[in-house]
C-alpha cells in the first residue's frame, strides 16, 4: 500500500497522468498481480541464471541508455529454450551492440520470461462518471475490438462475482476449453479481476488500468502489458441516511396537508388543476391554496402566503412560473415543509442552471426535499393523493411508476387507465434537481402498498446509490427499469482501451443486471411488465410447460421462450403418460403438450390441472385456439376457476395465456387477467416476455437456487 | 470437369462417402482454388528448386511408404525460409529416417508452400433438406466455432454476392484490416466461394465441403485443407411453369361457381357455416350444396354428387370427414374442379400419411390443385369470396395473408377485425400437401388487389420455389414472413463443420434475407407489419427526421431507430435554422428536432410540414406529447391534414407517430392511422419497427440505391 501511494504521490506531482512500465509493474506486485518475472544480468552466466530461475523460454534485451531503437541494434532476441542458448544469446547481443555503436555505455542485458501461450485476455478498470470505478474483463483480439464482447462490474468485486464475469462474455466457451484448447484457470483470473478491483477501490486516484494483454492458461494468469492511467479522483458523493430519508418521504407520500402555491380558480391554470385534482382525487387530508389576490378557491380558504397557514404544511405543490419560485421556496422551507413538488419548467431543461442550482440551495439549506423540477407532479393512491395538472387516476394497486420525461408519464396514465392497471404510485422526477430514484427506491422498498417499481430513467445521478437502494429493493419486490438513450453511445475521451470500450449501454446493462434489476427493452415493454409482474405469481423453479390447442401457437410459444431465457421442461415419462390421458391419441405430449385444435373445455381443464398440481412444473404457459367446441369466454371462466381453485389449495404458480381468435379473444384476454392470469390476444410474444421478466426478477431475488 | 467427374464416379463406385486429400486437392485445382503448392523431390537441389519455384516458406516431409510417423522419424520439417535452408534440411531428413529405420523404402521429400499467415476463414457449402446447395462464409477459429459468425446462401452465388458475405458476418471490420491488420483480398476470396458455390451446383452428388482453414491476406487466398464428402444428391423438384399456375390460381381466387361438398342445413356443422359464409360473405357467382339427403340447403337447390351439378365448377370446398375424401374428390376431378379446398383434418398431421398421399395423388390425376388439407379455408375479398368455416370478413385493402396453422389464420383474423385492416386474401395452407406459398406468391405477385404479402411459415417444401417466387413479387410488393420454430434448431447429422453451424434458423434467415423478404419477429410484429406496410408509402432514401413534443419520447424514438437500422439524417445547418425558425429558442434543433412539450398545433404543423417539403428528408417520425394546449384528436386531425395537402403536392413520404398520453391517443391513433399516418399510442418501438420494416423491404426492392 505505501509503495503504490509513494508510485501514485510522485507521479502525481511531477504531473504525469500516465505512470511508466516499472512503476506499473511495482503496483501490480504489490497487489499480487503476476507479471513477466525479469531481471538485468551482467554477464552470460548470471543471464543464464536467470533464466533458468525465471523459467524458459525467455526474451534478452540489450539495456543502454545510447540505444533507443534496441530491435535496430540487434539487441533483442526472443524465445530463448535453454541455458546454453541464453549463454550464446548473451554474447551475441552484446557483440551486435558494439557493432552498432561502440560507444554506447552499458548496463547489462534484461532477462524477461517470455509469456504469450494460452488464452489472451483484457482485464482493466475505469472511472464511469455514473458508477464510479469499474472493472472489465473481456478476450483479448478480435473478440474485445470488432465485437466488444466485454463485461463490466462495480469495484471492488469478490472472487465469486469475478468468476461470473468470464460466463458473461458471449465468447465465454473459450476459457472453458473449446475447440480443444487448454482451459484457463478460473480462480487465477477472477483473482486477478478482484485484485484490480481492489487497487482502484483503494486508490480513486487510479482513473484507468489496462492489463493487455493477460495471459492465462491452465496454471495461471500473467499481465504481459500494464498501463495505469492517474488523475482526479471521482468526488465524493454524500447521501443521506436511509431512515432520513424515509422520515422525509413518509411525509412526502403520506402528507397531513398540502398546500398549493399559485393556486388558482381559473380554469386552465395549471394551479386550477392541481386543486381540482386534489379534491376530487379525494385526498382526506388538509389542503391550504395560496394566492395573494383570492379569498377562497374551489370553496378553500385560501392564504396569500404559506407563512400565513395556521396549520403545519407537509407537502407544498408550486404551481407558479420559474421567476417567482425561489422566494416561495425560502417561505415554504420556513414554514417546515418536507416535500416540494416542484411543478413548473424554466430551470435546468432550458438552460437555466443557476436557477435550478438557488432552488436546491434553498431546499437543502431548510433540509426541504424537492421534487423536479419541471415534472406532473406525483400520484399516491393509497392516500388519494393526485398532486398534478394532469388527470386523477384512482385504481388502486401495487406497482409504482416513476418517470424522468413527462411525456413518458403521460403514457403511464394513459396505458394505465385503458387496461386498469392497479397502480400505488405514479411520480415525475424530471430534472432531479433534487429527489431522485434512490429516494423514491428507499420509501418503495418498505411501502406495503408497493409490490413491484417500474422507472424511466435516461441517466442517474448516483449510480452507486441507485444500485445500492435497488439490490435491497429486489430482495422483495421487482424492480423494472427502462433506460433511455440506450443507443447514444457518448463519445468518451478515454486513455486506455478498457476505457475506450466502456460505452454508456453496455455499463448501463450490465451494472443494472448486477443490481438485479429487469431490463425493459423499451417503453411498452415496460408498461407491460408492470401490469404483469404483481399479478404473476413467483415461480419456485425453472421448469415452464406449455400446454396449446393449436399446434402453431405451440412452435411460436416454443420460440418465444427460448427468446426470454425460459426454460422448456424435459417432461419425465410418468409425467407425458399423465398429460397423454387427456389428450387424443395423435395429439403430442412431451413440451409443448398439443391438446389439438377440435378440444372440449374439459381437456384444457384437466391438463392445466394437472400443470398446477404436479410439483414439478413451475410455470404454464397456455396457448389457446378458438373454436366452437371452446369459445373464447368457456376457456377464459373455466380456466380462471380451475386457476383459482388450485392457488386456494396452495399450488400457487405462474400462468400466463396467449389467444388465439376472432376479437372475442380480446375479452377473454380482459377476463383472464382481471383474475390473475396474464393473457393477451393476437401475440405469442407477449405473454412469455412477461414470465420471463417475472423470471428474471425470481433469479435476481435468489428465489430458484 | 471431366477429371472432377472421374474422381467422383471413382469415390462412388467405391462406396466412399469422403474423398482423399489429393483427390480433393486435385478438384480444388479444377475449379481454380488455390491449394498449397507442393511436389517430392528426389535430390537436395530439386528439394531447393521446388521450394524457390513454390515460394518460401516451405515445409519438408519423408516420402516413405515404412515410416507411417512421420514427426517420430524426424521427418518432418517446418518453416524452412531460403535454398540453403531446404537442402540442407532434406540432407537432415534423409539422415533421420534412415537412423529411425535403416530398411525403410524412401520415395523422396515432400516440399510442401507452408501457409498460414493473413487471416483464417472458412469457405464451404451444405446440401441443405429445405433449399439444397448453399454455400457458406465465416472466420476461422473461436469467431465460428464459440460465436456461430457464418453466413449462408444459395449456389451458385455470383462473384457480387459472395462479396457481400464478407460484410454479413458480425466480425466483418476484421478482414477491412481491424487492429492494424493487413486486409484480406477481398476479390480472391469472394472468387474462392464463387468457385465452391459452381463447383456443388455442377456436381450435386457433392453434399458437403470444406475449406478449413483457408489463409487470405492481402495477396490472395488458399485453402490449406480440403474436405469433400459424397453421397446422394438432392432429390429434383418438378415445378409448374408460371402460366400454368396462374391458371389454376385465378381459378380458384375467382371462380364463377363453387360447390360445397358436405353442404348442410344443420347449424353447428362445417358444411352450414361454409354455406353460410359463402352466401353471407356476398359472394356473386353460383353455389351448389353437395348433400345426398337434403333437396335444398339454405334456399339453394342441393345435389346428391357433385357429378350432377348442371354446370361448371371451378372450387369445390370439402365439408366431410377424411375417409370420404377419397370418393368424393375423384368425383370432383372428374368434374374438372380447379381447386379443392380440402378442410377436413385427418391426414398427415394424425398420422395418416398414406390418406394424405392417395388424395394428392387424386388431384394431381385431374390436374387439379388442392389447398390443405387440415385448413379453415379461405378468403378472398375483392370476390367477396368467404370459403371457411370462420365468420365472414368484408374490409377490403390491399394485404394478403397467409398461414400454415389454423390457430395463427383466427389470430389474423381476429386483429384484422379489430384494426379494421384491409385485407385482398387470408388463406389456411396447412399441410400443404400441394399448394403452397409458390403458388400464393405467383398468384399475388400478379393480383392488382394486392400490394402487400404476409406468410406464417413453419417449413417450405421447396425452399427455392419459394425464394424464386418471393423474389419476383418483392420487386413490387413486400413480403413479411413469419418463420416459426426459429429455436427449434434439430440437431442434424453432419460430416463436415460447414454442415454442423448450418442450424436450421440461421439457414433461413439468410436465406430468406438474400430472397428480399421482410422477416417479422413474432406474430404480433407479422400483423402488424401487415397492416402498416400497405398504408406507408414507399421512402425515397434513408434520411429519417424525429420531430417530438416530449423530449423523453425523442430518446426512446433514437433509440428505436438505430434498432431498427435506420438513419438518423445528420442536418444540415440550413435545414436546423429553418426547423429552428418554428420552435422556442430553448427547444433543440438538430435530430430529434423537439418542439418542447407546451407547444401549440401550429409549431406540430410547421415542423412537419417543413419535413415533408424538403428533399433531403425521407421519412418523419413524430413524438407527440399530450397536453392541453394541443389535444390528441386536435394534433390527429392537423397531422392527418398536413399530410394529406403535402401528398397532393407530390410530397409522398412515410411517417409513422407514436403518442403518449391520456387515453384520448388511442383514438387519435386510430383517426391518424385511417388517414394514412401509421399511429399507435403508448409505444416509442412499434412506430419505428414497422417503418424499419418498411425500409427493410424497400432496400431489397432496389428502391434505395
Amino acid at each position: 500500500m505505501e509503495q503504490v501511494r509513494e508510485i501514485l504521490d510522485k507521479a502525481l506531482a511531477e504531473g504525469r497522468t500516465g505512470l511508466t512500465a516499472p512503476e506499473g509493474r511495482e503496483i501490480c506486485q504489490a497487489y499480487g498481480i503476476a507479471t513477466p518475472g525479469e531481471g538485468v544480468a551482467g554477464s552470460a552466466t548470471e543471464a543464464a541464471e536467470l533464466a533458468a530461475e525465471l523459467g524458459f523460454p525467455v526474451v534478452l534485451k540489450i539495456v543502454s541508455p545510447d540505444i533507443l531503437h534496441k530491435t535496430d541494434a540487434g539487441g533483442v532476441l526472443v524465445g530463448l529454450k535453454t541455458e546454453d542458448e541464453v549463454r550464446d544469446g548473451f554474447e551475441r547481443i552484446l557483440a551486435s551492440a558494439r557493432a552498432y555503436d561502440p560507444g554506447a555505455r552499458i548496463d547489462g542485458v534484461q532477462v524477461q520470461q517470455m509469456v504469450g501461450g494460452g488464452h489472451e485476455v483484457i482485464i482493466g478498470a475505469v472511472t464511469d462518471p455514473t458508477f464510479g470505478k469499474l472493472v472489465a474483463f473481456g478476450l483479448g483480439g478480435v473478440l474485445v475490438e470488432v465485437l466488444k464482447d466485454v463485461t463490466f462490474r462495480l469495484a471492488p468485486v469478490s472472487d465469486e462475482d469475478a468468476l461470473g464475469m468470464l460466463d458473461d462474455i458471449k465468447a465465454a466457451q473459450v476459457l472453458r476449453g473449446a475447440r480443444g484448447a487448454e482451459p484457463a484457470d478460473r480462480g487465477a483470473l477472477a483473482a486477478l479481476i478482484a485484485r484490480v478491483g481492489r487497487l482502484v477501490s483503494d486508490f480513486p486516484e487510479i482513473v484507468e488500468v489496462d492489463l493487455n494483454p493477460v495471459f492465462a492458461d491452465a496454471n495461471g494468469a500473467v499481465a504481459a502489458d500494464v498501463r495505469i492511467i492517474v488523475g482526479e479522483p471521482p468526488a465524493q458523493v454524500t447521501r443521506l441516511s436511509r431512515e432520513v430519508i424515509l422520515g422525509q418521504m413518509n411525509r412526502i407520500f403520506k402528507p397531513r396537508s398540502v398546500a398549493v402555491i399559485g393556486a388558482s380558480g381559473e380554469t386552465g391554470k395549471i394551479g386550477n388543476s392541481v386543486m381540482r385534482n386534489l379534491i376530487n382525487g379525494g385526498y382526506q387530508g388538509q389542503i391550504f391554496p395560496i394566492n395573494p389576490k383570492a379569498p377562497d378557491i374551489l370553496g378553500l380558504p385560501a392564504y396569500k402566503s404559506i407563512a400565513d397557514v395556521p396549520h403545519d404544511v407537509d407537502v407544498a405543490v408550486f404551481a407558479i412560473p420559474a421567476k417567482f419560485v425561489p422566494a416561495a421556496l425560502e417561505e415554504a422551507g420556513r414554514k417546515g415543509v418536507a416535500g416540494a413538488i416542484m411543478i413548473p419548467s424554466g430551470f435546468a431543461e432550458t438552460g437555466n442552471v443557476a436557477g435550478q442550482q438557488e432552488i436546491v440551495e434553498i431546499a437543502r439549506r431548510h433540509g426541504m426535499r424537492m421534487l423536479g423540477p419541471n415534472i406532473y407532479g406525483y400520484y399516491y393512491t393509497p392516500e388519494n393523493l393526485c398532486a398534478t395538472f394532469c388527470t386523477p387516476y384512482d385504481v388502486k394497486g401495487s406497482v409504482a411508476l416513476t418517470s424522468q420525461s413527462g411525456g413518458i408519464g403521460m403514457a403511464i396514465l394513459g396505458f394505465s387507465r385503458t387496461t386498469k392497471m392497479g397502480v400505488s404510485a405514479i411520480v415525475g422526477v424530471g430534472n432531479k434537481a433534487d429527489v431522485d430514484e434512490d429516494d423514491l427506491l428507499t420509501f418503495f422498498e418498505q411501502d406495503d402498498n408497493t409490490q413491484a417499481v417500474a422507472m424511466h430513467l435516461e441517466d442517474l445521478k448516483d449510480g452507486r446509490g441507485f444500485v445500492e437502494a435497488a439490490r435491497r429493493v429486489v430482495r422483495n419486490k421487482p424492480v423494472i427499469v427502462l433506460k433511455a438513450g440506450r443507443t447514444a453511445m457518448g463519445a468518451r475521451a478515454a486513455g486506455s482501451h478498457t476505457g475506450a470500450l466502456a460505452g454508456d449501454d453496455k455499463v448501463y446493462d450490465d451494472i443494472l443486471r448486477q443490481a438485479g434489476v429487469v431490463r425493459a427493452p423499451g417503453l411498452n415493454d415496460l408498461l407491460d411488465y408492470a401490469r404483469a409482474l404483481p399479478v404473476l405469481p413467483a415461480p419456485k423453479g425453472e421448469n415452464v410447460v406449455i400446454i396449446t390447442g393449436a399446434g402453431g401457437s405451440g412452435v411460436l410459444l416454443s420460440d418465444a421462450c427460448v427468446d426470454a431465457g425460459l426454460t422448456l421442461m424435459d417432461i419425465p415419462p410418468d409425467l407425458d403418460e399423465a398429460f397423454r390421458a387427456f389428450i387424443p391419441p395423435f395429439g403430442a405430449a412431451g413440451n409443448p403438450v398439443d391438446i389439438t385444435g377440435g378440444e372440449p373445455p374439459s381437456t384444457y381443464a384437466n391438463t392445466v390441472r394437472l400443470g398446477l398440481t404436479d410439483d414439478r412444473i413451475h410455470a404454464l404457459v397456455l396457448g389457446y385456439w378458438h373454436t366452437i367446441v371452446t369459445p373464447p369466454m368457456v376457456f377464459a371462466e373455466l380456466i380462471a376457476e380451475v386457476v383459482a381453485e388450485e392457488r386456494a389449495r396452495g399450488n400457487v404458480k405462474p400462468v400466463v395465456v396467449s389467444l388465439a381468435g376472432d376479437t372475442e379473444v380480446e375479452e377473454a384476454s380482459e377476463y383472464l387477467y382481471e383474475h390473475g392470469v396474464v393473457a393477451y390476444p393476437y401475440t405469442t410474444e407477449k405473454p412469455v416476455a412477461v414470465l420471463g421478466a417475472k423470471y428474471r426478477w425470481a433469479r435476481a431475488a435468489g428465489l430458484l437456487r
